[in-house]
């Protein structure tokens, strides 16, 4: 390894580029040009303020997708960074600046692995995609969900999808993600009447019929999990109610609560479950829901097997697929029947300061999706 | 009546004196004034940024003393009102102004009864005081608050007080207030751990340590108060938690609550059985406690007959004690010994644009506060 080599090179190209959700700057446009000249074909789909790409070298099944995101989050002031967040720069063997982890590095490593892979292997079977979004990061409205719909419209299928997302934990490939959770939140108003604290009879405080209700969704028994998956689970995330008086007894009360849940339940059952829990205690309520993504799980198979020994043959790492921790693109990619795996750095530093990638990692993580390719797309 | 009586001159001349809390604008000194003409010795008592008196005619006990307060509530915008909030106006038979029942229409009452009562009995029993404040609407820590510490000082003891507070509902001396309720505020705060609500095993909820110790204090039967009080109700008026991010567990959660209370129980009773709760539900919590006022009591006696009688003298209406309701300087004056009950006009408009007063109701109270003078202070 050297400090000049391809995929750090790229990298640092990449991050030099001040990409904060829903901006690209033109990373995309870095990534087409290379990957035009190793034969992909490519198309760009903006869709209000986000800037995709959808990339594909050959028309055959099956299809193998590197997805990714060239948006960063952003860097607070320079002023607390080491080194300036945007002017990538190398330090004891780790590459700093923001969206070196999260995650230009992966990018970088999945263009250099294909360069390398289709010139070895020109003729190799089925094809090679990459679904690249500027809003992981934000919203997600106008991102990979929009590409996914695209590609479903005119029916185009993904096989097996390696999400660039930094996985790991100690090393590159010590943990990769192969499903993740579903989340949903709910937005909930109880209703009360407000009044003087002196009049107790004339209201009805909300934070005292909610309570009751609030401590039985917080332990509520969801499911017990299952072999990938731990058992759902509900947090309140906030609660208020008053209007700052000491002596005004409010007239609502909000909370929001978000389940993280496994492949045992569904969002109809949660609603059903949560809607009668409030009904039970006779609250004047709304609720407002909203579908972060539904769990999915990618379980023995190619892809799962293919990464595996890919880690193992490349730096030797014994890989723990995981299915704890936030969600990812991958929740778009996966209902359409793909298998989909997150392999990428460690992910100590993302959204943070000092935001690094270990170069070592980087190296690696070239060569594991170039045996990834290989082992699938190769006899 | 007619709208050029003593009482409603000397209530629109003390309208018209723009004293917001704690400001007193020389109302004070225009009572002293007539007071001194009275035969009565006046002292000035300025703390802070509080304007105080208390002013005696005689030497003698028993003490019958007239209490209440210059100060007045901000009147918002001129706008909102039907004529400016302090230029006294008369319409219907009400008179209109900030104050005008919140309560400079009761001290005119007072003066003019006070002038009355003296001319016709120049040598009355006992002693007639007045302990007026201009901090009754704001914090209550220079006000009748200190004055009480300093006639306690000098062991100036009161007998007898009629406060000036609108206690009234429909027509002057439907209800007086023969004592009120304690008050005692906690203001709470439970600590857990912050994190991600996808990492549930590296989080303590404090919404979810908290809402069974809050639906605990809530449903407390605290006691069944007595003949004078209802039973002592608990009210949470407060509760925040959450960082405004739906992923994140927050810290702690921050809870303020109050109480009124009754004779039946204690400030320290009420603290013990509420840290007994918390820490039955073993939580991590500090509690920070307000005190605002001890519960307190006039029965039977000599002042409440005088009061209930003269009432019914003066306009026919038979009076109701009563201990509901807010606090009031009373609950200073009560602890010293004093029997305290409070008689002013009507209260359906006070502390809001177009606070108003019966014009005939404050011709009634000057005869009450009369009466009650002559029933206590002669033979
Ligand atoms: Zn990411
Ligand atoms: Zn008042």
């Amino acid at each position: 390894m050297t400090n000049t080599s391809a995929v750090i090179e790229l990298t640092k190209d990449l991050i030099s580029r001040k990409s904060v959700t829903p901006l690209d700057e033109g990373c995309q446009e870095l990534m087409a040009k290379r990957l035009t000249a190793a034969g992909f074909n490519n198309e760009s789909m903006v869709f209000e303020d986000t800037t995709n790409m959808w990339a594909r070298r050959g028309t055959e099944h099956p299809v193998f997708c590197f997805a990714g995101h060239t948006d960063v989050v952003p860097a607070g002031p320079d002023s607390k960074w080491h080194t300036p967040a945007f002017e990538p720069t190398i330090k004891d063997g780790w590459l700093y600046g923001r969206g070196a982890a999260d995650m230009k590095g992966s990018l970088a490593a999945m263009i250099v692995a294909t360069e390398r892979f289709v010139k070895d292997y020109p003729d190799h079977k089925g094809s090679i995609a990459y679904l690249i979004t500027s809003d992981e990061e934000g919203p997600f409205i106008n991102g990979t969900t929009r590409v996914i719909d695209t590609l479903e419209a005119r029916n185009e299928k993904i096989d097996w999808c390696i999400v660039g997302e930094p996985s790991s934990t100690d090393k590159a490939g010590d943990i990769v993600k192969n499903g993740r959770r579903g989340s949903i939140t709910g937005d909930l108003i109880v209703h009360g009447i407000q009044g003087h604290v002196a009049y107790p009879h004339l209201v009805k405080n909300p934070i005292h019929l909610a309570t009751p209700a609030l401590t039985e969704l917080s332990t509520e028994h969801w499911d017990d999990g299952n072999q990938y998956f731990p058992p759902t689970s509900f947090q309140l995330s906030n609660v208020n109610s008053g209007t700052g008086a000491t002596n005004v007894v409010p007239g609502e009360l909000h909370a929001i609560f978000n389940l993280r849940y496994s492949t045992e339940i569904n969002d109809d059952i949660i609603i059903k479950r949560v809607t009668d829990i409030l009904d039970k205690h006779q609250l004047n309520y709304e609720i407002k829901w909203t579908f972060n993504g539904k769990p999915f799980i990618t379980g023995e198979g190619k892809l799962l097997s293919a990464v595996v020994d890919s880690i193992k043959e490349a730096n030797g790492v014994d890989c723990t697929p995981s299915t704890a921790g936030g969600t990812s693109d991958g929740r778009f990619i996966a209902p359409t029947g793909a298998q989909v795996v997150e392999l990428g750095p460690t992910n100590a530093t993302i959204h943070k300061v000092n935001e690094s990638v270990n170069c070592q990692d980087l190296e690696d993580l070239v060569e594991m999706y170039y045996l990834i390719m290989k082992k699938l797309l190769t006899d």
